[in-house]
C-alpha cells in the first residue's frame, strides 16, 4: 500500500560561501521551511500556504509547483498533488528560500513514490523552480539544500557536485529586512577582474576548502576574504562592514553575504563566540533603526528529511 | 667544534600546478641539484660549478651568491663561504632550476652555521636570488623546494604557506629542449578574466585540493582543468596538446605546464600509467624531432635536505 502522505522539512542555505562565490553552499540547521505534500486522485497541482508571505498559489506561477510538474511531466506521474508548504525561510533574505521551496516538493515525491531519483536528478528538477525564481539556473543553494553540510558545485554543466567535511561551527545569520534585488545584485557584479585578483581569489579558496576539510581554524581566519564580490555587494547592506569589522576583533573566524543579500553570516569557534557575534549585531542594527532577524544556529549536515 | 662544510641537494619542483597558477606548487624526487658549502675564513663568496651550464661565477650575478650574500649581510655572518655546485636541474627547464639555485646556500648555510632561520626567512633570503633570475619575488617554487611535498603559497606579502597532503602519486616531466622565456610566457598572460572563467578556476581549485587531500582520484581527475593560462601559454609547447590528450585518452590522472615552460608534467595512478606516459612522450618527440628529456619520478616528500 503506497503512502497518500509525507511530511519533511528543507533547511536554509548559505551561497556564495565567502571566497567561494557561485561554487560553495552549506545548509543551515535554522530557519528550515515545511511541507506536507499529498496524493490525490484528482490530476494537477494544489498549493496551500500555511504562511503569510502572499506567495502565489497558481502552481505554473510557484517555485515549488513548477519544480515538482517538472518532475511529473519527465517521470509521466499519474494523479495528482497538494501541497501544505509553512515557509519559515523568508522569501528575499538571502538564505535560500526559494531553492527550499524549489527542492521540498521534488525531494518529497521521490520519497513518497519511491522514486529513487539521484540527487543529481532531483537538482534537475528542482533547478526548473529555481529558474522562475532568479531567471538562471544554479544549484548552489539546491545542493546544501538537499544533502546537507558544505556542498563544492564543481560544474553545472554536467552537475558535479562534491561534499565536503567540515567542523561543527556555530553560525550565526542576520536578515536586515531591507530589499536587495537578486537580478540587481548580479548585474553590479565586475564582468572581468584582474588576474591577480582572480589568483588572490583561488589562493583564498584553497586556503578556505583546506581549513575546512582539515579543521584548521587559524587557516580559516587567514583564508576567508572576498577580493571580487564582497567589496561590490556588501555597499548594498547598511551595517555590513560594520558588522564584519567588529565580529572579526573579537576574534569571530569569518563570514561574508550570505547569497546575494541582504543576509550575512559569520563563524564561530564556540557559543561565546556566536553570542559575541549576535551581541555586535544586535547594537549595530539597532542603532541604525533598520529591522533584523538572528539565527544562532549551526551547519546542518542532513539536509532535506523527512519528519 | 663548528662543522666546516655541508653537502645538500635540493629538488626541482613545479609550479602553477594545472589550475593552481601563481599558488600551488610541488617537489619532484629527480632531478635534484647538488651543493657543498664551506666555510672559509677568508670573507667573500666563491662559487665553483661543477656542471657545464656555463652560469655565472661572480657572486653577484649569480642567483645562489645573491640569495646567499642576503642571508650573509642580514645575519652579520663573519668570514665567507665557498660553494660547489652541480646542478642537474637544466637552467630554463621550466621545473625550478633558479629557485633550486637560490634555496640551496640558504638551507645549507642555515644548517651549517645553526642559524634557526625557519621557513620563511629562509625563502626570503632566497626570494632575493631568484629577483635575480626572474625580476620577480615569488615563493611558488621556493616553499615546495624547501619543505617538500605539495605547497599552497595563500599570499606572498606577508608569506602565508600552507602544505597540503596529497598521494604517493607516480609524476612524469618531459622537458622539451625548446626556450620558453618566462618573461615572454608572463606577458602573453591576459590581465583580465571574465569572471565565469575565474569562477570555473576556482571551482576547479577547491576540487584539485580536495581530491589532493582526500586521495579523491576521480575527482582529481575531473578538476585538472586549467581555463586560464593553459590554452596560452600551451601554444609556445610543441606537441603539448597532443601529449596532454592522449595521456587522458589512456587514463592518466591529469596534469599541465611546469612553471611557464616548456616542460609539463602528468600525474599517473601507478607505475603503469607512468610507463605509459613516458611512451606517449616519446613518441610524440621523436616524430616532431625535438630533443626532450624525460623523468619518470614521484614527489619528493622532504624538500631540501643534508646527503
Amino acid at each position: 500500500m503506497m503512502m497518500r502522505s509525507i511530511r519533511i522539512k528543507t533547511p536554509g542555505t548559505v551561497a556564495n560561501l565567502v571566497c567561494g562565490f557561485d561554487i560553495l553552499g552549506m545548509a543551515l540547521q535554522e530557519p528550515f521551511d515545511e511541507l506536507e505534500l499529498k496524493r490525490t486522485d484528482q490530476p494537477g497541482i494544489v498549493i496551500h500556504h500555511k504562511d503569510d508571505f502572499g506567495l502565489p498559489e497558481d502552481p505554473l506561477r510557484n517555485i515549488a509547483g513548477v519544480a515538482l510538474q517538472a518532475l511529473v511531466t519527465e517521470r509521466k506521474v499519474e494523479g495528482g498533488f497538494e501541497l501544505h508548504i509553512k515557509k519559515n525561510i523568508r522569501p528575499g533574505s538571502g538564505i535560500g528560500s526559494s531553492a527550499s521551496s524549489a527542492m521540498a516538493p521534488v525531494f518529497a515525491a521521490n520519497q513518497l513514490l519511491d522514486l529513487n531519483l539521484n540527487n543529481e536528478d532531483m537538482i534537475r528538477f528542482a533547478m526548473e523552480g529555481e529558474y522562475v525564481a532568479s531567471g538562471s539556473r544554479h544549484a548552489d543553494n539546491l545542493a546544501p539544500c538537499l544533502m546537507g553540510g558544505l556542498v563544492l558545485i564543481r560544474e553545472t554543466e554536467p552537475l558535479d557536485l562534491v561534499p565536503l567535511d567540515m567542523p561543527d561551527l556555530p553560525v550565526v545569520v542576520v536578515h536586515p529586512q531591507i530589499e536587495v534585488k537578486t537580478a540587481f545584485a548580479r548585474s553590479i557584479l565586475p564582468k572581468e577582474v584582474p588576474l591577480s585578483q582572480a589568483v588572490r581569489q583561488w589562493a583564498n579558496v584553497a586556503g578556505m576548502v583546506t581549513g575546512f576539510l582539515k579543521r584548521d581554524i587559524p587557516l580559516l581566519k587567514r583564508s576567508m576574504q572576498d577580493h571580487i564580490v564582497e567589496p561590490v555587494r556588501s555597499r548594498l547592506i547598511p551595517g555590513y562592514k560594520e558588522v564584519m569589522e567588529r565580529c572579526r576583533e573579537a576574534g569571530l573566524i569569518g563570514g561574508g553575504i550570505s547569497g546575494s543579500g541582504p543576509s550575512m553570516f559569520m563563524f564561530a569557534e564556540d557559543e561565546k563566540g556566536s553570542a559575541a557575534a549576535a551581541a555586535i549585531i544586535r547594537e549595530v542594527y539597532d542603532c541604525l533603526g533598520i529591522e533584523y532577524r538572528v539565527y544562532i544556529t549551526e551547519i546542518n549536515k542532513r539536509g532535506a528529511e523527512a519528519f
